[in-house]
């Protein structure tokens, strides 16, 4: 028997659907993980920002904010009468600090930041309603230096903390959008076709779009390891408009490729699903062994001011704690009433755990036993429980 | 120029009242605090737990929470279609956790936790909505040496993140109520003489108070460095229901002053101000330098079962920051467009931050300046900036 928590899954509190406890080595390994990751942000001169939990419904939606609309628990506040949200990301917020109180701060800013959000929803591949992001944001530069960098300062905190093989998704979420405006498709038909792009419906696709169709599905068929796709692209007929938007991506990856030549770095050009507010690249990060992204990012408007071009990531730290092996609880070492203080303090000194007997009892080791130590202190010396 | 956000006052956000966002360097001490505080808690025993930020209003309010009630924020979750609320408070979690889900866990159970709470009001001794509660509470042991451990690992929590001066104030809550009954008094006058005691209003009790009540102004008047109050307090002509009373402070500080013979302990046995649902001692922590408590704690009932009695603190975290010297925002090395990683990662192995351009510029030492950096890293070498 381990010291640690003794959990009786039929007395589990009922929550909110969504919504757990999280108890001892978990808690602990959670919050551990934030600060190694947010201490190697801080290193590559990030600021650690902590915004408030609770906004201004305007505030909270504007810009990047909108996409977050539906997740947003609302409320009103007793002493405004105002409606307030409970933040549902923190993207956001790092953006609204940039463009308000550090306005004046030289350009790009970094920020970074670690915290809870709260979702009104969930569905399958989101079953949490209170959820860890963390993140960073690099705001006011534009160049393909800023996008790689906030790409390997990601893949740099989960290998940090463990995460060892990592793939990196590019995507190009406005490259669609771009298309279908050339197309110029019927009203009726543009979300049907929409839809047929995102679940990669090939055969809709050739039966709904007109003759432009053709580069469309021929964009769907572009997925996989990075040099093949990006020769693919070149290779596809695409408006010159379009074409301006690949210089990019094969910037970024040339950039990160340099610094990482055996990251698995995949491209998919026509997904934009969860990106809608991105207007650069887009990229997820994907780990063996997860069926989920661990971490996404890319390249947005932070708010109206054009020169406001923002890049960053979120890290999604449940899923990065799912794939890890867990923290065993630490053993901890029974003190029986009366030691001196002196001798179980040096035990914590040395790393250990002490658990204080608070009143003498006939046998120190059967009581060691029922408060799940290991050992026990006597005359100075940890003992072994048999 | 330090590297550091350059806040503009006239440009932070308009939050609700009661809301901030936390930037930078106090971000970082905030959160590096908790930590400190969480693994000194975890080293004695305490499992650490992170209970949700919501939860139905039922269990919210249960116990000791129900004096939390006025200050929680509530709305209807959308799934349940059932009132849920924002924890104003994490006691009240702890003692749900060791009562539900930990209800086989052998006893005493030791939890520690650290985070948000949130409060619908603001008055001038609580300006904040959004507080940060770091805490840790002994449920099903009733002994004085529990409650010794837990006043005595408040203290070394605080003692561990800089609080050198501490002050430690023990109150018996239950005793006036005891008194009060004791004195038969008519209703209506009740909740004034309450208000009196309070307030240390002698006048007014004496004028409304009937002949018991001088045992109520003698107890007022004692108040001050333990020796002397005890002392007061045996020589007061105490029913021997209310003498009862006295024995557990005796025991308690005898064990406190035992370990820590220059500790300032001072008893005030007649507040209970805010120490409603303590059925044994109480205490507030206080240092120099601050006119508020930085902490408190006490004796409770955690659930409707008699054996869970519970001992516990709680550190309020945005105090102790406030009396603490302001960590400084370390200074950052500017690393020229087009240096190998290398070096600026061998910078970071050593402890720097280091701030990347991202551009090739004509005068590196002004990009560096203007970015608030205060060294440089050119040829390998870092130079001041002058």
């Amino acid at each position: 028997m381990n010291h640690g928590p003794i959990i009786n899954p039929e007395k589990i509190t009922t929550l909110p659907i969504g919504f757990r406890d999280i108890l001892a080595s978990r808690a602990d390994a959670e919050a551990k993980m934030i600060n190694v990751m947010m201490s190697i942000a801080i290193s590559h001169g990030y600021i650690r920002v902590k915004p408030t939990l609770i906004e201004f419904e305007n505030t909270l939606l504007k810009g990047p904010g909108a996409a977050t609309s539906e997740k947003v628990f609302r409320l009103i506040d007793p002493i405004s009468q105002r409606v307030i949200g409970l933040r549902a990301d923190m993207t956001t917020q790092a953006a609204r600090i940039a463009s308000t109180t550090m306005i004046d701060a030289p350009r790009p800013v970094r920020l970074c930041y670690a915290g809870g959000v709260l979702h009104t929803t969930t569905n399958q591949l989101n079953p949490e309603r209170e959820l860890v992001q963390v993140g960073a944001e690099m705001i006011g530069n534009s160049t393909a230096d800023a996008d790689a960098e906030v790409i390997l300062l990601a893949i740099e905190l989960l290998r940090t903390v463990g995460v060892k093989w990592i793939s990196v998704d590019i995507m190009i979420p406005a490259l669609v959008p771009l298309l279908l405006a050339d197309m110029q498709l019927p009203a009726e038909i543009f979300s049907v076709i929409r839809q047929a792009i995102n679940q990669k419906d090939v055969a809709t696709l050739k039966k709904l779009a007109n003759s432009k169709s053709s580069i469309l599905v021929g964009l769907l068929k572009i997925f996989g390891p990075y040099a093949e796709a990006m020769q693919d692209l070149e290779e596809l007929d695409l408006p010159d408009k379009a074409r301006d938007f690949l210089v990019r991506p094969a910037e970024v990856i040339k950039l990160i490729t340099n610094f990482e030549p055996n990251l698995s770095v995949t491209v998919d050009p026509a997904e934009s699903r969860g990106f809608e507010y991105h207007t650069g690249i887009a990229f997820s990060l994907f780990t063996r062994g997860g069926k989920n992204e661990i971490g996404r990012g890319g390249r947005y408007q932070s708010d109206e001011d054009p020169k406001s071009t923002a890049t960053g990531f979120t890290i999604y730290l449940e899923r990065v704690l799912q794939i890890l092996p867990e923290d065993k609880q630490k053993p901890a070492v029974y003190i029986p009433y009366g030691t001196p203080h002196e001798q179980s303090k040096a035990l914590r000194m040395r790393g250990q755990i002490t658990v204080a007997g608070l009143t003498p009892v006939v046998d120190n080791y059967a009581e060691a036993k029922r408060m799940g130590c290991r050992s026990i202190l006597l005359n100075g010396q940890t003992v072994a429980l048999s």
